[in-house]
This record gives structure tokens, sequence and C-alpha cells, in this order.
């Protein structure tokens, strides 16, 4: 049975050629070929149910997202989402399996966020939204925290010179842990927030499966942006001096 | 009465002049000369009743330590922590009001935060503390907050090049907005904790008055250090290299 229903996945996703990636290594510096623009790319790591993702793409037309992670039932359930998201119905095209399922400025990458630099080429991405990635809280798992810098540093060389991280979490450990390891590595934060939704979301405001469930049970939502990129940094200095006079 | 009260505080601190100063604006500069020698001075900015000063400066006898505060009443209270935490009977020295009560390294200085520069001279600090300060939550306020650009450009003018800001609060929303200023300042962070009291205290650790009592109501104590100094900073990013190697 197990085998049938994981089998019943696998080729559900291999299906939406359109919508799902599953070689994203032969992608690699051709992203923009494969959306057919050459519009900024944002990309969720960890992307869970894919709910942010699917609301992000639809909100912002002008940006390609890229929806990640590691399992192809999350891959799957992300694509309903999605196709949920922008007004197509899952239950037609299931039928018609010969009709191509597209979102433009979308995509789901079945992959390992370990070996993330052998999905993107340097300066590929202009963005990494990291939300409530998963706080691996025992000292001896801090490696597999996806702030930890072995993790940042190969996020530095994929994102562009505009590159910016947004991390979101509930865990308060996760959160003091990522904002050691970015001031370690000597990046400049922004917007930090240590109850996001204390005073009121801001309406652009999108959320995620978890945040949703977290908030709900009134835990604190932490926050903030890296200024990863030179131009990002040199543009985020420009509005401090402005607000500054 | 309240003025007897009043006068009869001003009175006391103006008796101990070895430990109490009055003419802050008077030693600027020459702080190293009050102290007789040229070890490095940590100042306590609002130090309320001294419990953390009087500790630091007897756990420390190789740092000259300076609690300030604006209200005469705290500096009283101030030195009679002072003199228990170093073993000197008060009631003693109260009555031979001629023998003078000195404690080599601590002063305790009564001056308003907000003319800091006007008591100290640049270089003249390696250390402010930042222990429980006033959180001023309204927007309105944020000029008072004491991590505001505003104090902490006076702050980067008095430290020197070992500088160091550490702050601890248990003002969630103080600290979110200093470590906000921190950064757009370009300042760098170490060691931030966002529950110093959930992993066990450092042996070392020295309570503050208010850090008692919100840490016993279970509440959160936030810290973190603010690396001021070139030559801190040079030895904070030797100390990262040698730990990633
Ligand atoms: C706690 S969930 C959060 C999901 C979503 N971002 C949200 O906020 O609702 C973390 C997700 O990260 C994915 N993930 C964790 N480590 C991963 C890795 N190394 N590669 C790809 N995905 C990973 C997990 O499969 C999971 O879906
Ligand atoms: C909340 S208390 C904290 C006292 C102590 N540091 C502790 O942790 O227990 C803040 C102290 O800062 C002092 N303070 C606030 N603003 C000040 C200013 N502008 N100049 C001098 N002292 C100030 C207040 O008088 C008060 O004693």
């Amino acid at each position: 049975m197990r085998l049938r229903g994981r089998k019943g996945i696998r080729e559900d996703i291999e299906r939406q050629k359109e919508l799902v990636v599953l070689n994203a290594r032969d992608h690699k510096g051709k992203w923009s070929e494969l959306f057919g623009n050459d519009k900024p790319i944002h990309a969720e790591l960890g992307m869970g149910k894919g709910r942010f993702i699917s609301e992000m793409s639809r909100k912002y037309p002008d940006i390609n997202f890229i929806g990640v992670d590691m399992y192809d039932e999350l891959i799957r359930k992300a694509s309903e989402k999605a196709k949920m998201a922008h007004g197509i119905d899952s239950e037609d095209t299931e039928k018609e399996s010969n009709e191509v399922i597209s979102i433009p400025n979308l995509r789901l990458m079945l992959f390992n966020i370990e070996q993330i630099e052998e999905a993107f080429a340097e300066d590929e991405l202009e963005r990494i939204y990291l939300n409530f990635s998963d706080p691996w809280p025992k000292k001896k798992h801090a490696r597999r925290r996806l702030t930890h810098p072995g993790f940042v540093e190969k996020y530095q060389q994929i994102l562009n010179s505009s590159g910016e991280i947004h991390l979101k979490t509930d865990s308060q450990s996760l959160f003091e842990f990522s904002l050691n390891s970015f001031a370690d590595m000597g990046l400049r934060m922004r917007n930090i927030s240590l109850n996001l939704h204390a005073d009121g979301l801001n309406p652009d405001h999108v959320m995620t499966e978890y945040e949703t469930k977290f908030a709900g049970q009134g835990m604190n939502i932490h926050r903030c942006e890296v200024v990863v990129g030179e131009q990002a940094l040199a543009a985020h200095l420009d509005n401090l001096r402005k607000a500054d006079s």
C-alpha cells in the first residue's frame, strides 16, 4: 500500500512538467531560460505545503518564484495549493492529463537544500526566504540549521548583488542562533522583529502554514532581513541616510 | 518633610567625597587621575540601586567602575550597597563623619546620561553597561531610549579602541529597538541571547536588581554585546577565525 501511495505521488508530480522541477541540476545557470524572462528569482527554501510561495507568486507576477522542498509529497501538496491560488481547477486538469498546467512565474523544485549550490549558479537568485525552518534544537545538530554559516556561505554565492535573505520563525532558539550567525559573518541585518504579529501585520504580509498555526497559539513570530548583495547594501545605507536627514 | 528628606540625602552623598562624584564635568579627561591609575574604566549608565556595579567592583579589582544615575536617592542607596559589598560597615562610618570611605576602584556619579559626553573625554571608557534601561515604549519617546542612535553616537565617542557596549534587558521591545539601532549604525554584535537564564547562567554572571525581579517572574532576559572599538573588533574577528579553523 505504502509503495503504491508513494508511486502515485511520484507519478503525479512527474506529470506536472510545467510546474514541478525534478532535475534542478540541469537548470543551474539557466533558470531565466526556463522562466522565459529575466525577472528576478526568489526562492523559498523548505516551502512545506506551499501556501507562502503560491500566494507570493499570485501577488507578484513580476517576480519568478521557486519553492524548494525535499519531500515529493510536499511538492504534490504545494502543486495543489499553487493551482488553487492561481484559480486553476485541478479536478479538470487531472482528467485531461495532456493539458499543460502552467503558472508562468512559479516552479516547485524537489531538492535537498544541502546541495543548493548544485541547483543555482552564482548570482542566480535575488532573494531567499527561510520560513519556519526546522530548529534542530540539539547543539550537535547545529550544522543542519539552515542559517548555519555553512549554509549561509552557499546562499551568499548564489545570491546576486541585490541579494537578501528574509527569515521568519517561531523558534526563539533558531532566531537567536541565526542572528549570531549573521552577525558573526559580518552580514548586515535590518527590520529585526521579535514579535511580528504584535503591532498588527502589514496588509501585504503573506502567511505560511506554520505561521498561521504558531501565531494562532499565541507564539511570538520572529523575523529579520539580511542584506547580502553589495547593491542591496548600498540601497539600504542610502535609505538610512535619507531617514536620518 | 519632603524637603528635609531630600536635604538629608544630599548632605549624605556630599559627605562621601571619596565614593560619590557630584562634579563629573570637572573630571572629564581626568578620570584616571581620580582613580590614581591607568586601569580600564567601565561605566554602568542608569545603575539604579547599584547592586551590579558594587558586585562587579568587588569581583574585578583591576577594572575601575563608575555607576551613573541621575537621582541622588539612588546614588545614596548605591553607596550603601557598595559599602556592604566591600565589607565596609556603614553604621561605623556614619558616626565618625570624618572617616574617609573609600573603594579604590569604584565611583558613583550623579549625572544625566543625556549629557554623557560632558563627563567623559574621547576614548576615556572601555566598556558601557546598559542594564534594564527604561524601555520608553511609546514611539514618540524613542529618542529617550538609551540605545537610540543619538545616544550610541555619544558612546562611540567616549569609548576607546577596546570599547564595547553590554546590554541586558527584560524588555522585548527595547531589545528589538536596540538590535535595529546597532545594526543600522553598522555596529557588530555578538553573544546575542533572547533568553539569558534559559540554559543556566555563567558562574561569573552578576545580576542587577531588576534582573532578579524580572527573571524571578519568569520573564525572558535579553542580552547582547556590541563591539565598538577597532581593537575590540579585530580581536573579535580573530576569535571567530580561530573558532572556524
Ligand atoms: C517546518 S517546515 C516549514 C514549511 C513552510 N515554510 C511553512 O512555514 O509553513 C520546514 C520544511 O523544510 C523542509 N526541509 C528541511 N530541510 C530540508 C532540506 N535539507 N532540503 C529541502 N527541504 C528541507 C521540510 O521538508 C519542511 O517541509
Ligand atoms: C529601570 S532602572 C535599572 C536599574 C539597574 N540598572 C538595574 O538593572 O537594576 C533604570 C535606571 O536608569 C536611570 N536613568 C534613566 N535615565 C537616566 C538618565 N538620562 N541619566 C541618568 N540616569 C538615568 C534611572 O534613574 C534608573 O535608576
